[in-house]
């Protein structure tokens, strides 16, 4: 079996072309192609496959390492079309694909970079899900005896933002796990901790849900650049600074989706040679 | 560039065929290689290339996960031998072979593991270098209260060996870190908590130094062994079974060298695709 060890911004995949491969992924084979010393390594398997939706090109299948089936994932996204153009099975610039989260539109820029239609984001709180007594630009959270003033969205997953002074200082280790376990996240929450730097840039670190501190959250990028432009503090088009690296993030408003522009990288093809997966 | 990805036990490397390819590392490359989500991802890498010295078949050179160049590897020299013969770049079945640490001699068995001359153990405290008052079969060693009764040996690198019970109970996280920076070992220590199953069998937990507890440690394996033999505990040939798998090892006794016989896996074969290393 032929796989493609891709990236993006330091979120790693084992990319397989299920088109030309007939590939079939129980839960233990994934298991054992993301591991990092007795496999190849990976947070994540991204299983391409032919669609059987007319509309769509292609479908897509996400696995996080320990087997079970995701729905989408930003830096899968764009590392998935890079893959179909890389592997001659599209020439398209934009390509229609099936997720199991839906249907979305991928378009590769001249740059190389991938730009994805990340949806509209959901700002009701019964949605998100998030308890709070009406829809609000800013959310009072009591925490550990201090109250924190967060923004809540959901990106088809839960978000809360929080602004700060400097990401590089942010209580990420401690507030991170205190805010993704709030009672008021009844599926808990992935927590953005944002630091404005200008109308166009923000940094920001993220504490993922059941993760901890990863080195880019591309669905947290969309809804931290969703809540500062709810806040007025930001331009349609954001540069989001993350530890693995930069994002774009377009948003016009309220019922508009967004749009995320980032790279993938492809490190290494391989050949898989340790028998039966 | 080509490569392998190895593993011997789990302890994992890609392993570079530098003498039909013309490759050369820097520290910075070989960090670049290492990385488990920006390149290919092992603990060591290691550079097979044609030998100067008329006596070997090659030389290879391994390279800590830092950059760092390092001697000898047990689980690095089993992965050498299967690679080069995967390979076509020898059809013999004895292999000598030039390495930092000395010329040594690998022979594939039938079977596909590979035994390793582990070379003849040091037990002159001076030379593991351990501070006694003369060489002795058992030491006794005051750590944190208590002492214990530890066996001290040399396989090119210093080893203590402390008798448990049961492996699964020993205390590797706590009185590992303390044996390893005991000031009687000057240039630290690895330690093994070996369970005695029978005379043909242990159970052995590694404490390594610098790295903390590993999967497979085999030049403590060997250790572990010679101061079993040398209690009078162990017959010549003894399974030993680490967490990441079983060697064997075979010791007559002093003054004899130690063989070590065990698997290698080839994981995946590998085409650089990230640009210039």
């Amino acid at each position: 079996m032929r796989f493609s060890k891709m990236h993006g911004l330091g979120n790693d995949f084992v990319v397989i072309d299920g088109v030309r491969q007939t590939v079939r992924l129980s839960a233990a084979e994934v298991r054992r192609l993301a591991d990092r010393r007795f496999g190849v390594g990976c947070d994540q398997v991204l299983l391409v496959e032919a669609s059987t939706d007319p509309r769509a090109d292609f479908r897509y299948r996400i696995f996080n390492a320990d087997g079970g089936e995701v729905q989408q994932c930003g830096n899968g996204a764009r590392c998935f079309a890079r893959f179909v153009r890389e592997q001659g099975l599209t020439d398209k610039d934009v390509i229609p694909v099936e997720t199991l989260a839906g249907r979305i539109t991928l378009a590769i820029q001249p740059s190389g970079e991938v730009q994805v239609d990340m949806g509209v984001p959901i700002l009701e709180p019964a949605r998100i899900p998030f308890r709070a007594p009406a829809q609000a630009l800013r959310y009072p959270l009591p925490v550990a005896g201090q109250t924190y003033e967060i923004g809540a969205v959901s990106m088809g997953n839960p978000h809360a933002i929080l602004p700060v002074a400097s990401v590089a200082q942010a209580p990420v280790d401690t507030l991170g796990p205190a805010i993704e376990r709030h009672p008021d996240f009844p599926e808990r929450v992935n927590v953005g901790f944002m630091e404005r730097v200008g109308p166009d840039h923000i940094r920001l670190r993220v504490w993922e849900r059941g993760a901890g501190e990863t080195l880019a959250c591309g669905t947290n990028a969309c809804a931290a650049v969703v809540a500062g432009r709810l806040w007025n503090l930001l331009d349609e088009t954001v540069r989001v600074s993350l530890p693995g690296g930069d994002l774009r993030i377009s948003w016009r408003g309220p019922g508009e989706p967004v749009f995320m522009t980032g790279p993938a990288v492809t490190v290494f093809q391989g050949e898989w040679l340790a028998g039966e997966l």
